[in-house]
């Protein structure tokens, strides 16, 4: 519990502040404002029929603001099985008589589009019915994943309990090596801190080294808070953030009010640097069992998967794709790419990276959640082992129990796609 | 059963005589030599299975010739399910084993890859675990689809039992109108001789119209064969066939042998007129329930599909963006294109379709066969109606048994979806 009685703040208290309507210290109990809230295809069915059961003895159905509310299509797409297609139908009918925004099968992953369609601002307070919802907070939004039934109240209140987190300030100094990407940060954070070393806190990430990455970056290291157990991953707003919501939002400008005062209170500040740090690689079937290429170079893999919310934008496809080459894929070896969203994929088409891809051999699917969570395609089958750059490796997370998931960057994956086996994309 | 007692004989005769090693008339049972058999991930772990069972008491368990096998995965990929990945698994395990060629995941429906990668000419007798195998008729080959078991005989022996086909011959002629395409001449067809019209025949398409088709197109035609019942449908090879044969096997040179003698005998011979065909669409639940457009003109779409191996080819998919141009696709209806191969998509690629139908708002994905059968992806839920460019809309084929599926053209297909509804090509 904290015992911060200042008045300086971490930027999530600041926006817990905002949405209570009043100061709020971490370990404060709070009745929150929601700015947005996010479901999909897969946990947005149960969010409606507990909105419904809620609303049960009201004449007016209507959910509190339809403006407030996005739906997104992206992990059974187009529909792979009926159940599937029930489900999307059930949601079409939904936003409709809501006339809630409904982006249907074709635009992309969630926590892609959310803030690539300028859903997302600097100080808001956004939930998701998806774990990784923590993704947004590369804004400097305090971004945090619900389950359905909460979303539920949500649809129908606005408003939902919050206990403010505590917030870890990760300082993060250096420069990366050639090859090394802000993917290796974070797995080399959670594999420092464990999958349990950040439970209920706000992962707060600063330094010179995340200053330095491209919003794309800074996407891909919130996004994976949540496997540190964090509540969110959050980066204090600058001038990359400011540049990418201009290009979104009309007359967008940054607030200056959005960071941490300089004598925030955080539970802890861990202070790492970068400047030598090898590439990294997370080993089945944790997400902590992190080592350094090096250790695992040429284990033999059957399939390698360049995708998903974490790493599947145009600079995760472009350094693939320029390590690829014009060499080809490796014969035994399936390589998948899913670009995150409609945009980013007609981004790399037109730079000509999806064409040399799939010369090479690869695979290129339609912007989804493809085989991150383990269902819809591309499936491991018993004893294969896959390398993807996605979030999650635990047993079974891509397709057979009897399956092995590592996790690394694009650049190791597509090293790896030229020889099959887990490769250092420094020697390619 | 046949009478003739002449020694003409039909090209279907010509090939049985071929793989019976003596002249043969339609009503013969022969023994044939099997030139090449083509199997794919869903019933291919079957057809090896029945094969080790025929094997069980041999030491040597080697099927009888490799490099007359082709193994495609095409219909559950990438795996959709932790059964398909093992079956991905046995495929392949056995293709080593077996040094049989075994195109993976990445290069598209079978009935394409067959012909494009050059693995039939005119004269062989393929037989394919698959029903639509009968397209590569339209090479001048007798194509014929067999069950899994049939295939597991074909594998230790490389002969098959054959009653040697009756011949339907179809005179088309006349010159196509502007958006009328082989897709609504077969549609005409079978609307006409109805799904049982042709049972255990070969189809034997001629007459100008036929001539003036491209290979693409001839395809079309073959492909839809057995939607009147037919073994195969036929088209006996010309310059059209030599062309596309000398880019695919080095050295080809068309022998004249395989036509149809002047007095072949058939069991009918059918004339059409095509200069004034309407775009036909074939309506639910049944392939032979065809009506001009006109008559269902302004039906509401949920979803449309282009692609499968009728209809997927690069001038199925050319036609489809010179259509859409720069419009968008219709809000409330999901355009779906699923090029027929890897060499297909590479193509509408580069001359710019893709992205072009991307722009426009369609899905496109990886060749394979997509919704076609009712699985893997792309399924209507119940009481939508789809549109497709494949060969089949039986009750449930394309998803919910309570669901509806129109059959068209990718013209028709394209028109309908910068509209929503079922839409003349005509007209746009």
């Amino acid at each position: 519990m904290s015992t911060n009685t200042s008045n300086s703040m971490t930027i999530s208290e600041k926006i817990f502040s905002k949405a209570a309507g009043k100061d709020v210290k971490a370990g404060d109990f709070v009745f929150a404002n929601i700015d947005r809230a996010m479901t999909h295809d897969i946990t947005g069915p149960l969010a409606l029929k507990g909105f419904y059961e809620i609303m049960k003895d009201k004449e007016d159905k209507k959910v509190w603001d339809p403006s407030k509310i996005v739906i997104i299509f992206d992990h059974q797409v187009p529909a792979d099985s009926l159940y599937a297609a029930s489900n999307h139908i059930m949601l079409r009918k939904f936003a409709k008589e809501q006339n809630i925004l409904n982006y249907d099968v074709y635009e992309g992953i969630c926590h892609q589009v959310m803030p690539e369609k300028g859903h997302v601002q600097p100080g808001d307070l956004v939930v998701g019915s998806d774990s990784h919802t923590c993704s947004y907070g590369a804004l400097g939004a305090f971004s945090t994943g619900i389950g359905s039934t909460d979303m539920a109240a949500v649809f129908a209140s606005g408003k939902l309990w919050f206990k403010v987190p505590e917030t870890i300030r990760f300082e993060v100094e250096g420069n990366l090596p050639d090859h090394v990407y802000s993917k290796d940060i974070i797995l080399h954070l959670i594999g420092d801190i464990g999958i349990e070393g950040a439970t209920y806190m706000a992962s707060e990430y600063a330094g010179s080294a995340v200053r330095n990455l491209s919003m794309s970056e800074r996407m891909t290291m919130c996004n994976m808070a949540i496997e540190m157990g964090a509540k969110t991953g959050i980066i204090e707003p600058d001038e990359v953030t400011e540049n990418y919501l201009k290009e979104r939002i009309s007359g967008y400008q940054l607030d200056p009010h959005w960071i941490s005062d300089t004598d925030a209170k955080y539970s802890q500040v861990r202070h790492y640097d970068v400047s030598d740090l090898e590439p990294q690689i997370a080993c089945p079937h944790n997400v902590d069992n992190v080592k350094p290429v090096s250790e695992v170079e040429g284990t033999k893999l059957d399939q390698i998967f360049i995708g998903s919310c974490t790493n599947g934008r145009f600079e995760d496809i472009e350094i693939a794709a320029k390590i690829i080459g014009d060499e080809p894929v490796a014969k035994d070896v399936r390589l998948l790419v899913i670009p995150a969203s409609r945009t980013e994929y007609l981004k790399a088409l037109k730079a000509g990276y999806i064409e040399q891809l799939i010369e090479a051999g690869a695979i290129v699917e339609s912007a989804c959640c493809g085989p991150c969570m383990g269902a819809s395609f591309g499936l491991l089958g018993d004893g294969e082992v896959g390398l993807a750059t996605s979030n999650r490796n635990f047993r079974g997370r891509e397709g057979s129990p009897e399956s092995f998931v590592y996790l690394s960057s694009p650049a190791t994956a597509a090293a790896s796609a030229l020889t099959g086996e887990i490769t250092d994309p420094r020697k390619v």
